[in-house]
């Protein structure tokens, strides 16, 4: 069956956010006089990110969005680097911070490259806007833009990849799944999907193990996003 | 409020249905030896919309999306033409029709002007892959593609203007809905969203008594996309 949609995994598949979210940090801190480890408070605040989740996956919360998730994080977190007493918008702003994660080098020009021959939409856990504002940031033109908020729930769980491809009218076998993370591969591939594992070995930074492709079968492998245009004939 | 997003009507605000719908019937079934009054076929079509909607707005029938309806109501429009034993190949493809409907000559310029100072969102009666077929017929670019799909129900619907709203984590004031219908225009300013008329005399063919602004308050009034997009300072 032929490829007709490519669906993105997007943070530390297309976006790093780990660098990002250091750098707005520190942006946003460091003038109210906080002096903090940045890439190890990204680090914390990314680390919540698994636990929230999997609340709503578990039926233990009703759906609520990434961003929200984010905030609740985000003041869970601040205390522990010994920062407390912030705004309300301050801590506002730093939740947008999510919003403006710089891509990887290569994310932009593939894309423009794969748009030409397929649909491209992101599968994220983040919600909409939180797309929108990273595509906005970063140049990203997408067709539709599915995931968490399409499903009301969070990958791995299979309505997220079953609904995406039912939204673009497809069989899971015509709709790639595009990613950095084997878990979200594996579960995306249980459903139904290709799959196309991306190395991003500077997501936790470097020297900090990141993931390898999953065991068993992927349709590709890639060394980065210009290497999966390459490969698919772009 | 600052309006911050521009949300869309797409059926006759920014593509002519009728006339593109004529136009690919005969494409596909003049050669098959079939002529009728492509236009008349094209309204006979449309008028099954509104009953098939309303079926689920009602509650007696559960979300369904638009291609499966235009299906259905494309299997009970052809007899009454006397077209019958079509190949459901050939079905499809008359389908897909709405896939292919062409811009109004001023849309594409007019949204690429409008798309750098707002987000851009169709919110539609139509699913999310008829509204990527759309986009990629004529080009236009979207920051996300809300709408039925999203709410699982259908214009005039409130949940379908709110669920838009907050996907794009708006308040409904900072959301410009811009439609040649007044129902739809109502509707949304019910919900609090902004409003926007936009003229197109031509949607039901020549002197066939297109619709006129609301009564009551609207927020703005254009002779078409390009006059908006004057009006909003674009």
């Amino acid at each position: 069956m032929q490829v007709r949609a490519l669906l993105f995994d997007v943070f530390g598949t297309l976006v790093d956010w780990r660098g990002s979210v250091a750098r707005e940090a520190e942006r946003v801190l460091a003038p109210l006089g906080h002096v903090l480890d940045w890439h190890t408070f990204a680090d914390a605040w990314r680390a919540e990110y698994q636990p929230a989740l999997a609340r709503v996956r578990d039926g233990r919360r009703r759906y609520t969005t990434l961003d929200v998730l984010h905030r609740e994080n985000l003041e869970r977190v601040l205390p522990t680097f010994g920062v407390g007493a912030i705004a309300d918008a301050t801590l506002e702003e730093l939740t947008l911070a999510w919003h403006r994660l710089d891509a990887w080098p290569d994310s932009v020009p593939a894309l423009a490259r794969l748009r030409t021959r397929f649909w491209l939409a992101p599968v994220s856990n983040g919600n909409i806007t939180l797309m929108v504002g990273i595509a906005r940031h970063n140049g990203f033109v997408w067709d539709a833009v599915l995931g968490a908020d399409l499903a009301r729930d969070f990958k791995p769980r299979p309505l997220v990849y079953l609904r995406a491809c039912q939204a673009l009218s497809l069989p899971p076998g015509a709709c790639l799944m595009v990613a950095a993370h084997a878990s979200d591969l594996l579960a995306a591939a249980t459903c139904g999907l290709r799959t196309a594992f991306v190395a991003r070995p500077l997501e936790h930074g470097p020297g900090h193990g990141a993931d390898t492709p999953p065991p068993g079968s992927i349709d590709y492998s890639a060394s980065d996003l210009a290497d999966l245009a390459r490969q698919l004939g772009g």
